[in-house]
């Protein structure tokens, strides 16, 4: 197994792979998203999980960065260093699953990096659309406005696979003042959109997912549900959860008991 | 130190980071160029290396493969699994040396993701652009064409600093008929270039680097020059290192006897 094997079996499903750099033309009118996720062997997942899982979740958490920005994911780079204990039939697992996704969300591989390390790490980048000037943003929620998740919470624990919200996303185009996903659990993530958009926020009720807890749904990491704002008056799909109010930037109450901002951070836990 | 407070210290520096994309409006009349490299402790560097020189290395690697395409870096991705041993200071002075490099390539960091491994893991994605259907492929070459190189070769023992060819590369668009970087070793790279242009090479002579063997610049990695063709009527920039010949694609010889495509393969090493 080479890099130049590897390479080769992947340019049958991704003719754009081959070249230093990947030529693409960019959709006219629109607006280009970028993302990138790590996914780390004992942090992000373990080698319990199959090949396929590992890289469907890889992706999917990259897509439910496009899908919360209201857009269309268009190329994917997939940068992966393998573990010595990472065979081909591993590999060929773990791609996989990113292009089961992928085939789905209607995006294409066009490159990457592969070597090597003591545990397998990957990088999945994602290049999106969105039309010019409707990408939503997570600086645009104003007291009065209403908050609301795309589905019930509980974290990682409870969801063995990761439907990124795209269509839902698209949906929300025009209507949320501001969105973004919920990936290191609601209490750190609404207080960066609180933050952000200059506000506070106020929860009545949270959705939970079968067998989670509140605590679970508030400070769990990998739900990548959509978290949004939308003015009152408008009709807004997904489950109402409360109201952004005016206060100190970032804080959040849960039924007007304050919640600390924590959740899952990669920097704090080395 | 969070996710969180270093992700607010590099949005002084770079603004566009903070959402979850980056949202960039792409250049009118351009194609996009993509890219992403690995760096890897113990793979790609050690830890005698200063952090600044470690970050520079990191985003030159991806910045040739921009130039190698005849194009210009626009936006920088920067992914990073931080090391038990990575503390603030260090991780400043890796960007540093990853903000000096763009600035002088006039690109900016939009974003990217934190986690933390064993060894220090960065991936860095750098989108490009280069006027529309003129970005310099691997498969032009033809039988007859020069082949030439950007500079002396040799390897990265002899050499502290990458310059990415930015300018070199730019010149090239309409002169040359194929174009790669040599980032894996002289031998192994334009057997890549050969294969992808169906033709073979014959390489007259090598310039090397002060106190580089001919071994080091068919076999070592890490030149980062650019190796091109031309079509002989056409005055090209550059060292003049041999001709593109018909015969089994791939296939190199070195005043006439054949040179194995070996060189730096990551999966191989493994």
């Amino acid at each position: 197994m080479t890099e130049d094997s590897i390479t080769r079996k992947l340019r049958r499903r991704a003719p754009l792979i081959g070249d230093d750099c990947a030529v693409i033309q960019p959709p006219a009118g629109q607006d280009l998203l970028f993302t990138a996720d790590l996914s780390i062997e004992g942090v992000h997942f373990t080698r319990e999980s199959s090949a396929e899982q590992i890289g469907a979740r890889a992706v999917a958490r990259s897509l439910s960065d496009i899908a919360a920005m209201g857009g269309t994911p268009l190329y994917c780079l997939v940068s992966m260093a393998l573990a010595p204990w990472t065979d081909e039939r591993w590999i060929d697992g773990f791609y996989r699953g990113i292009f089961k996704l992928l085939r789905k969300a209607k995006a294409s591989v066009a490159g990457g990096d592969i070597s090597h390390a003591g545990q397998f790490v990957c990088d999945i980048m994602i290049c999106g659309s969105v039309a010019k000037g409707k990408a939503l943003l997570r600086s645009g929620a104003r007291p009065g406005d209403m908050l609301y998740v795309s589905g019930p919470l509980g974290g990682w624990k409870h969801k063995r696979v990761i439907v990124p919200r795209l269509d839902f996303g698209r949906e929300l185009v025009g209507v949320a003042t501001a969105c973004m996903d919920i990936s290191d659990g609601l209490a750190l993530d609404l207080h960066r959109l609180c933050r952000e958009s200059g506000v506070a926020a106020e929860l009545d009720d949270v959705p939970l997912l079968k067998g989670a807890t509140l605590d679970q749904a508030l400070h769990d990491g990998e739900d990548y549900e959509l978290l949004y704002t939308a003015p009152p008056r408008i009709k807004a799909p997904g489950m109402p959860i409360g109201r952004i109010i005016k206060g100190k930037p970032g804080a959040v109450r849960f039924q007007g008991r304050a919640v600390r901002p924590i959740g899952y951070d990669h920097a704090r836990l080395m």
